[in-house]
């Protein structure tokens, strides 16, 4: 892959997630010091990656699409946060650190998610694109609303809650992914090529690949759960298993889940063939992400 | 006050508000029904009267604003959902009912908070305000995401966490009420302003308005929690003062707590002079707001 193109994307979305959030105006930071660590903890940055790229590959500006960018991961770090609490999955790492809540305080980490989700939204209503563009950054808007909300990845929380320690069949457990994960991963697609004023058909050769891949990476993950390392991937090995959850793994077994997602990688690279050489960086993206090892 | 075109309000806000938590599409509706339980555990609806009031009288289309009325008590809503939740408030009644995470799961409640307050910028940036002035809509969503966030109501919560269970002194009570209750209520003004194309004064004359009724509002709220009866209010009494929480009562006595909320309702009426005869119902809402029980 491009490694540059990924530095370089990853400079402009680190740069500016650090300015998104205001400085407190009142005194207690608490919740603002929450919020910065969360974004800062770092993680692959795979969802704003993918919206500049998206951006690009349709011809946009890809330095009116880093505050879009930087909305999507704000919202995927709140749905980490609320999802590590102890009423949701009590997980205490996140990424090998302390989880928001644990070293915040619960109160505090509810609150910080709660700011991201609300900042997010704000952030695109203020962005270049908002004024070049208005209708373009209110259809981004609502994209993000429905795609991260009841019948999106908040949708997929409520699928994962209702069937863990229940052996589910794959056709749940393909509706858990598609709104869980998939769903922020389509939304990447959504915001890059309305940012790009992108044509349908560009618009459907993202929006596929985006499918795939998200499909893919979930597979990757539960394969991950069984194959990986402890240290690399900074969370505890074999817990899917502990907790007598279903995934691809114990439902397809490791072979056939390994097939699954590399034909599902395949389907992406044929999606982004539209764009011909220019889908080069996604391509590889893809093939990086199936053979990732955290 | 004008209680037909109060009721009218009312009946517009609670249809609408019906239809826009979206049909379950996947199955597990429990989010959805929690989302629509809270909604409808009623509430005065004051933040979305008052949007559609401020719209009207500031000469645009009360119909147009409902949808910007809805979205604000979501928000509203959700705030009240995490704020009962066991790590913040721990408060197993909401007017009487069973609060959202007694009667679907902390987990569920956590959830249908979040479903709300991602709900609600979609219904913006769906609304008929974005199709006939989007850059009127942005500002509407920016200034929802801004007040509502971490330097508007949740700096609010946070003010408030700090704070509990210590005498805190009236400087900080009156940051706090600013935030946690007041911003909100500026926002009904903001909003219906924007709806109706406000100019400078007409907005500068509903945000004065907004600000000291907000004022009012958390002054009479700390005295009936002295005054009240249990039963109206649907929560315990007598509860800040178990908490050693500081209030307006406590720190000025109940006498000069009814005079500080009487001189900042006669404050709002003055603000409001400016519409002339069309302020009555606003004055009126002022006026009941500070004799009210509950």
């Amino acid at each position: 892959m491009n490694n540059e193109r990924f530095d370089g994307y990853l400079s402009l979305i680190n740069k500016r997630l650090d300015t998104l959030i205001p400085e407190c105006d009142f005194g207690e930071d608490i919740v603002h010091r929450a919020m910065k660590y969360s974004l800062s903890i770092g993680g692959k940055r795979i969802r704003p990656v993918l919206v500049l790229e998206f951006c690009r590959i349709c011809g946009g500006s890809v330095a009116e699409a880093v505050d879009l960018a930087c909305a999507l991961e704000m919202v995927h770090t709140y749905s980490l946060i609320h999802d590590d609490l102890p009423c949701m999955d009590d997980d205490d790492l996140r990424r090998g650190m302390p989880s928001c809540h644990v070293k915040f305080g619960e109160e505090y980490a509810l609150l910080a998610g709660d700011g991201l989700l609300t900042r997010a939204f704000g952030v695109i209503a203020n962005s270049s694109l908002s004024r070049r563009n208005p209708t373009a950054a209110l259809n981004a808007i609502s994209a993000l609303s429905y795609l991260a909300g009841c019948n999106g990845m908040i949708g997929g929380q409520v699928v994962d809650l209702i069937n863990e320690d229940k052996a589910a069949p794959i056709e749940i457990l393909e509706v858990l992914d598609r709104l869980k994960t998939g769903a922020l991963i389509k939304c990447a697609a959504l915001l890059g090529c309305l940012c790009a004023d992108a044509d349908e058909k560009m618009t459907m050769a993202c929006i596929g690949y985006a499918e795939k891949i998200g499909h893919a990476f979930q597979v990757v993950d539960d394969i991950l759960d069984v194959t990986g390392d402890e240290k690399e991937l900074g969370k505890p090995i074999g817990s899917d298993a502990e907790n007598n959850k279903s995934t691809y793994v114990s439902l397809l077994g490791l072979e056939k889940s390994k097939e699954l997602a590399a034909s599902l990688t395949e389907e992406a690279l044929s999606s982004i063939d539209y764009f011909g050489e220019e889908g080069e960086f996604l391509k590889d993206l893809a093939i990086k992400l199936t053979k990732r090892t955290r």
